[in-house]
C-alpha cells in the first residue's frame, strides 16, 4: 500500500506537471493564440527549396533596381525585423517613399498587402517596388528582365519554373515564396500561451487591458489583426480610397499585426510616430475614444513587447553573376 | 615472389596514385600557388568568434551611416564578391565615390588598404567610409558612437572588448576581424595546383603567358600581387601622390590581386573599363608595352577565371536593436 501510494503520488505529480507545462493559462483572453507555423500557400505557387532559394537571391539582389543599389532588403531589412526603421524609406536617387515600409516578416499571413491593400497577395506586392519610380525605378518589366538575364538568373529560373521561364511573374512568385518563410515563432507570449514560459505582471495587465478596451476587436486572433480595413482619421493620406476611388474608403487602412511591433518603429502609415507608447495612446484615443493612463500605456507596451518572436535565420545569398559582369557600369 | 611482386605493384600504384593526386603539375610557373588559408592577425586585435560576429553585424548594419541607409555591404556586397559592380559606388544622398570600390574578399592579405594605400591595415580602412562625406557621411565619431549606442551595440562591445568599450577604434577592430574571415579558397586554379582538379588548355596557355610577358613580376605569388605600389599611367587620378605628396608617387597605385578578378568588374581605380579582356589588353600595353593578340587575351582571361574561389558562407545578422528603436526617424 505504501509503495502503491508513493507510486500514485509520483504519477499525480507527473501528470500535474505535464498539465501545467502544456496548459494554456486561464487569464489569456479568448481568441489570442500562438503564431501559426505555416502560412496559406496559393495553389499556383507551391513552395519548394529551389524556389525559396531563388526568391532569397532576388530579395537581396540590388540588380532588381535600375541603379543596382536598391534591393528588397534595403527597406525590408531582415536584420531589422523586415523594416528599415525610417519614417519613409530612401529610394531611387534618394527620393522618399510615400508611406512607411511595412515589415516583410509574417507577411504571408495577411489577406492583402500594402497599407491600402492594393495587392491581393505577396505575388502582386513584389511587382510594386521594382516599377515604382521612387523605389527601384525600373523603366519597364522588359528592362528589368533583361538586367536579371544579364546578371545570370535565367538558368536559376529554368531550374525552378521550367524552360525559358525568366519572367516578371515568376520573379514575383519566387520572392513571394521566400517571404512566406519569414516567420517569427516563439515570442514570449507564444511560449506563455503554451505553458512553456511566463510574461511579466505588467504584460499580463496589458494583455487584459487591450481586450477590455476593445483593441482586440480588430487586432484579434493569433496574428493580432483581423485582416480587415478600418478607418483611421489621422493624417492626410486617404488610404484605401486611393485604390477603390470610393468615398466610403476614405482614410481606411489595413489593420496592422502586432507581431514584432516593438521592433518596427516608427509607426503608422506615415511613420510619423516614433514611440510605441505614443502609438498606443493615439490609437486608443482616435479609434476607441479612450484616454489611457500612463500606467495603462506602459502595461500595453509591456504586453506588445512579448509579441517579438525569433527572427528567421537566413544565409546571405551569393548572386548568380556570370564572370565579367558589371552592373550599370557608367 | 609472385605475392611479393603483386604487393609491390599495388604499393607502386598506390604511391603513384597519391603522388599524381597530390602533386603540383610541372607546368605551373614558379611562385604561383594556393591561396593561404589564414591571414596575418595584428597582435593588438586577436580573432575571436564574438568579435567576428560583432564585426559581421557592424558590416551589414546601415546604422553606421548618417542616413541609416548605407552599410559596408552596400558597396562591398558579399553577394557580389565584395564589390558592387559599379564604376563608382552610390553613397550619401546618391553621391558617387571617388574611386572604384575594391573587394573586401581576401583583403586581410593586403599590406595596405585603398587604391592609394592610405590605410596601413583593415582597422584603419574601416574608419574611412563612415567619415567620408560622399559615403556614410557621419558628422563625427561621437555622433556615430551615440547612434550605435542607441541602436543597442554597447553590451555587444562590452562582451568582446570589456566594460564601456563602445568606441570608434573597437568598431573598426571588430569589422576588420570579420573581414579577415572573408577568404575565398578552392578556386579551380588552387585545386589544379594541388593535383585535385584540372583547368582548361586555354587557361594553361594563359597561365604561362602571364609569366612569360611579365605580368607576374607584380601580380606574383599565391595572391597574384606583390603588395607593392606601381605606376599606372592611365587616367587623371594621381594615386598615391595624394597620400604622400611626393612627385615620385604620381599615378602610383597598389597592385591589385587577381583573386576573383573575373567577378569584380568593372576595372581599374576609376572603374572605367567594363570587361576583363579590355583590362588585360590595356595593362599589357601600358605596363609592359606588349600588344597582346586576341587569342592571348582570351587565354589570359580563361586563366584569370580559374582564380574565382568559393565565396564565404555568411548567416545574415540580426542587429542588436532595443525595442522601440527608430533610426533617423524624420
Amino acid at each position: 500500500m505504501k509503495l502503491l501510494s508513493c507510486g500514485t503520488g509520483i504519477l499525480f505529480l507527473l501528470l500535474s506537471g505535464l498539465a501545467v507545462a502544456g496548459e494554456r493559462p486561464a487569464d489569456i483572453p479568448e481568441g489570442m493564440g500562438v503564431l501559426p507555423t505555416t502560412v496559406p500557400i496559393p495553389a499556383d505557387n507551391p513552395m519548394s527549396k529551389p524556389k525559396t532559394e531563388l526568391g532569397k537571391q532576388l530579395y537581396f539582389d540590388p540588380a532588381l533596381s535600375k541603379s543596382g543599389h536598391i534591393s528588397c532588403n534595403s527597406c525590408h531589412n531582415l536584420g531589422t525585423w523586415g523594416v528599415d526603421n525610417q519614417a519613409r524609406s530612401i529610394g531611387h536617387k534618394w527620393q522618399r517613399g510615400g508611406r512607411n515600409a511595412p515589415t516583410s516578416f509574417n507577411s504571408g499571413f495577411w489577406s492583402a498587402q500594402f497599407w491600402d491593400g492594393r495587392a491581393p497577395q505577396l505575388e502582386d506586392q513584389a511587382k510594386g517596388p521594382p516599377m515604382n519610380p521612387v523605389e527601384m525605378a525600373d523603366d519597364s518589366e522588359e528592362e528589368l528582365m533583361s538586367r536579371l538575364k544579364e546578371a545570370g538568373y535565367a538558368p536559376l529560373f529554368d531550374k525552378v519554373f521550367g524552360k525559358n521561364s525568366l519572367s516578371f511573374d515568376n520573379m514575383a512568385k519566387a520572392i513571394a515564396a521566400f517571404e512566406r518563410t519569414l516567420l517569427t515563432p516563439d515570442a514570449p507570449f507564444d511560449l506563455y500561451v503554451q505553458g512553456k514560459g511566463n510574461i511579466s505582471t505588467a504584460a499580463k495587465r496589458g494583455m487584459k487591458k487591450v481586450a477590455e478596451i476593445g483593441c482586440t476587436s480588430c487586432h484579434s486572433g493569433p496574428l493580432f489583426t483581423n485582416n480587415t480595413y478600418q478607418q483611421f482619421l489621422y493624417g492626410t493620406d486617404d488610404g484605401r480610397k486611393s485604390v477603390t476611388g470610393k468615398a466610403e474608403d476614405d482614410h481606411f487602412f489595413r489593420v496592422q499585426s502586432w507581431r514584432n511591433v516593438a521592433m518596427t518603429a516608427p509607426y503608422f502609415h506615415d511613420g510619423s510616430v516614433k514611440t510605441l507608447s505614443e502609438a498606443v495612446r493615439i490609437m486608443a484615443k482616435v479609434q476607441l475614444d479612450t484616454k489611457l493612463s500612463d500606467s495603462d500605456v506602459a502595461d500595453i507596451v509591456a504586453f506588445l513587447k512579448t509579441l517579438t518572436g525569433k527572427a528567421p535565420q537566413v544565409i546571405y545569398p551569393v548572386f548568380p553573376r556570370p564572370a565579367g559582369y558589371a552592373l550599370n557600369w557608367k
